[in-house]
């Protein structure tokens, strides 16, 4: 199924936007009559008809809107970027797919990446909610200091993943420790969940210190030394599993 | 921790090949009397000393062994290679991060790809695996016809997963039907597992029953509609966290 992706729906604005309608009219020549299926990225899935077949902005009446729910539960997965973006890219991709709520890329003290252009990163977000048929485009972030998100999202912060859903939300560290419990043993189902996940090397003590003492939990992901964006994905399907 | 692969210890040769050789003497200029970390690939590991720094035929004595028992559950994954061989390559070094046992390319009625490279995965196999710090290397079989793969593993055939250890084979295929149950719901801690991942477009309904009067039972992977290469890790990591 090819989906287009409209956010301006919401705003009830029935044109497609410029490389959207490129897409549509010149590469897959539709013209006026055809139907579209479109997403909002806010869970609104629309049947559309084009009304003009603008190579740049064309435009569509609304045939039926249905509305999809979001996940029951939030995932939110704060992570250091890779050093080679292809990697985290990978991690956006992958957990697009499988589910993710929002994204924050975090500034580590070990972080070899220091900045971050979040524009090409938000087309392969769009991409992949196309690709896997889904109505919701996961919020990225911009980069934030780690310590700085952690006083965010402190245990009493007020702010927490910027949820309205009443749920509880489970704060975890992905580390390296003989002594932490699996995530899948201490993550309990329908909890909204934030976990932090290190760049290659590891968070340092220091910050692992920190952010336990903000009321986050150190949790393990296996026995399996994983790479960064391989962490984010597995914590992502872990979650997921629980809520099964 | 930088390793060094050298499968031929396991027949008593102290030498490292030519790639390997290269990049421990010429690139890291490692020299007489330093020590390396060697894994063979079978569940050994070596402290080792170089006792002949030659740029092509690095010659070292073993100070020390480590024996690295396999995980207790063998995961072999039977998968459609993508088109774009990236993405192929991706599912091995996230499937050997997490730990799997053995792959086998299948060749299937919707397959893109109908040919496969073996020696150019070989390589994405032994980086991933010294990367994450493993002992064992997972087997890579060559492409295979679908029914000639089912018929091999049927649940009358002695030839199993090539094991020879006393778990019960968990045979899957997991593709779309509203009827499937989860895998984390099937399959059994413990178990061997074989798992069949479609190519994109999924298993023919030819194919599926097939499988499925072969003794393979129909599982599913989740709400999401997945990548072939996402499903494959997706797949790897469930049967790690229901053995968790």
């Amino acid at each position: 199924m090819q989906l287009f992706y409209a956010p301006q729906i919401t705003r009830n604005n029935f044109v497609l936007d410029e490389i959207e309608s490129r897409h549509c009219v010149q590469v897959l020549r539709r013209k006026v009559g055809d139907t579209l299926q479109i997403v909002d990225g806010e869970g609104g899935m629309y049947k559309a008809v084009i009304t003009n077949a603008h190579p740049k902005k064309c435009a569509f009446s609304i045939e039926e809107t249905l509305t999809f729910s979001s996940q029951p539960f939030q995932i939110h997965i704060a992570i250091a970027p890779t050093k080679n973006i292809n990697r985290f890219e990978w991690f956006l991709e992958k957990t697009t797919e499988i589910g993710i709520t929002q994204i924050t890329p975090l500034l580590t003290q070990r972080s070899e990446r220091k900045k971050l252009r979040t524009d090409r990163l938000q087309k392969i977000l769009i991409t992949a909610m196309k690709q896997s048929v889904k109505a919701h485009l996961p919020q990225l972030n911009e980069l934030i200091p780690f310590k700085k998100f952690i006083v965010q999202k402190a245990e009493n912060s007020k702010l927490d993943t910027g949820s309205t859903a009443p749920n509880e939300l489970f704060r975890g560290i992905a580390h390296l420790a003989d002594n932490n419990l699996p995530l899948s043993k201490v993550y309990t189902k329908g909890e909204n969940a934030l976990i932090l996940i290190g760049p290659e090397g590891d968070f340092t003590s220091e910050e692992i210190n920190f952010a336990l003492q903000h009321g986050f939990e150190g949790v393990s992901l296996g026995e399996s030394r994983l790479r960064t964006e391989t962490a984010g994905i597995v914590a992502c399907h872990t979650l997921h599993l629980v809520n099964q």
